[in-house]
């Protein structure tokens, strides 16, 4: 084995929030700080925005009890960013100004904590150094709680996400057939090309308190069978709950969100449309149509931020991922995404990490495969739950004051 | 003291779930069954509703087990109503019939679990049995989201959805300011004349972590002011965070929430607009003012049925406001309302039952002192942190199935 590069490195986060992005943040930062080879540890403000404009915290400056928070708290507590990166090959500004930076800080590990998008800018820098020849090792630590990265089990955030889902549509159930009178309540969960996350409704349905009808992008949503299907339902049971992904679309590809209540968009005082996504917009074509009490419930942010029903193996898989780049990234690799595979071979759950390349990771989004979609396309099968239950496992112990959450508080002092 | 009446129970639910309404019920339920003067309890199912209808759950059928996770079980379990009761002395149809069903199954204890309607729906029922003459004791069992309940210091329900709301707040305000292009979030919580349950948004921000605007019914909204301050935050911190109830109107009373969307509101059985949608209305209102990104979140169903965030004082005092029922109505106590009074004597939290007479109860609403809310009128002082924080301690050890909520399983049996 060759001596290990020595230098600092660089964690920066990216994308969308999940409930334990800062939980592989801290497998990162703690695994570095505690490295030999590794001088120092900063943190990008607001990814990769952070590394061009020379905007690093210094995280030896963070107290070790602070940091050891960020297990339990959420969203991208460095900040984040949606900044697309040139290809280096049309355009390479940001790289030399990337490799700047990082000589002057005397950067030689640099990690990326992010979805699909950040996996291509990873991949991007790490194709630039291997050009240029600064020796830099870039290594990729997944998130999403869209659970759409290719060629891993699994993404760290989407178990969380699917418990908070699970869970919600459990006590929605539970609220929203409650009264005599009836009622047609219509969830809308995050995933604009996947259904994964929609799909851990089903979870609920399994037992026993969750959705009647399930629709995800997958298959195409047809507005006749829909309604005749909740119409069905609503008339056998008095109520009727429905979960759907916010990317759900028609034959034509055009997005169900768009279709206005009576097919036009409906319009404020000022005379524009109103802002309000699928699930306001599904609500008022079900309204019209049935004549039924009609609900629309959007999860909203909620449901990539609830760190207080993380799952405890979501969180202790997201700090296995961060610390498991930092200890390859050292032994040698580069250009990889730390991923996970699953194990049922023993009869239980076992997963274990897995190095993918960049390359082929980056820009594909994994689709709930269409086999567990039941037939009708408004269902989910019995695979999916096996799939899914062991990764919403675990009851997080978080730390909390006067029963609400404490979350990390770091100085973020900025490195000289 | 005379002798205990004997005699079976009926215990009714009401207006809008909570998430500890069933620890009242179970509070009711499991004092009635161990008591030697009470012969029967029955549930009734949707309230005054299966009374009229005959529709009577034997709660002696139920596994003691599956009755004790009613504690931890969201929503009313023996299902609500929203029955507007005639007045008894203008039209006594329904009251002849109640006392014709309580008759039949020899009812002598009536508890009624509910809110402001509630009360007065079990006021008119005592007054009517009063002037029969049919010997029945008749208790109201507080519950409300949103702590209007006028009499007591406190409504169960109201702390674990303060607690819910305060820790989602938390949550959003982490995520909402993770970009660094800045963000304007508006999130609506429910509270049509009272504004309690937001103002408990001001818990997220005492900790550090919460709305830098807050906006209650108590006082009118300016819309003018509104865009100013948000936008003066905005400019100064990159991104603003506001929480809105529901139930917010300008000076001349017209409901924000009507600013925006076409038709007139939809009222509901007891003539309440039906509100929803304050959040779109705004966020369009303030993208169009601001430019900035905007996004709206209603809290929704989700708030009032988060068991899971529930506050374990709150659900102790819920069981205790039911068992306090049934123990003062035997005791030969009638028409009166379980109430709470404080004691901070010792510097701690205490808090005691007391009997409130349900006409004194019944029809008022208890706002939020005008002096807790700050004199621009978008915040809430320290005195309201000082009331609220002990209401929403406790985390609850729930129990849970796959790390999922495992809810009461009654079998519902129809009395004979």
């Amino acid at each position: 084995m060759r001596t290990p590069l020595k230098g600092a490195c660089v964690i920066g986060q990216s994308g969308g929030p999940t409930s334990v992005i800062n939980a592989s943040a801290y497998g990162v930062i703690r695994t570095a700080l505690d490295n030999e080879h590794i001088t120092a540890v900063y943190g990008a403000a607001h990814g990769i925005k952070g590394v061009l404009d020379g905007k690093l915290y210094d995280m030896q400056q963070e107290d070790a009890s602070e940091l050891a928070l960020l297990l339990n708290t959420p969203s991208s507590e460095l900040g984040s960013c949606r900044y697309k990166i040139a290809d280096p090959d049309v355009d390479d500004t940001d790289y030399k100004r990337i490799q700047e930076i990082f000589e002057q800080y005397d950067v030689r590990y640099f990690f990326y904590n992010g979805g699909n998008d950040s996996m291509d800018t990873c991949n991007k820098i790490s194709r630039y150094f291997a050009k240029s020849g600064y020796e830099c090792h870039v290594m990729g630590v997944p998130k999403t709680i869209d659970n759409d990265l290719f060629g891993t089990d699994h993404c760290p955030g989407y178990g969380s996400a699917a418990r908070y889902v699970a869970t919600s549509l459990m006590e929605v159930y539970k609220d929203a057939r409650v009264y005599d009178t009836g009622q047609i309540t219509i969830v809308e969960v995050m995933g604009r090309h996947a259904g994964w996350l929609t799909a851990s409704a089903a979870l609920a349905t399994h037992f026993g308190c969750g959705p009647d009808l399930i629709y995800v992008p997958e298959v195409a949503f047809d507005m006749d069978q829909f309604l005749t299907d909740v119409t069905a339902i609503y008339k056998e049971q008095g109520n009727a709950l429905v979960a759907v992904s916010e990317g759900i679309h028609d034959k034509d590809g055009k997005l169900i969100a768009e279709y206005g209540a009576s097919g036009e968009a409906s319009k404020d005082a000022f005379g524009h449309a109103q802002l309000g996504g699928l699930a306001a917009t599904l609500a008022g074509i079900v309204k019209e149509k049935t004549g039924a009490k009609v609900r629309g419930i959007e999860l909203s942010l909620l449901q990539r931020a609830a760190a207080h029903l993380a799952s405890q193996t979501d969180i202790d898989e997201a700090f296995l991922a961060g610390k498991t780049a930092v200890e390859a990234a050292v032994a040698g690799e580069t250009g990889k995404m730390v991923g996970f595979e699953r194990d049922m071979s023993s009869g239980s759950y076992v997963c274990k990490t897995v190095l993918l390349p960049l390359e082929k990771v980056a820009n594909f989004e994994k689709k709930l495969p269409l086999e567990w979609i039941t037939p009708a396309g408004n269902g989910i099968t019995k695979e999916f739950i096996d799939y899914a239950l062991p990764l919403i496992q675990g009851e997080p112990n978080r730390a909390q004051e006067s029963s609400l959450p404490r979350f990390a508080r770091l100085k973020k002092v900025l490195a000289k």
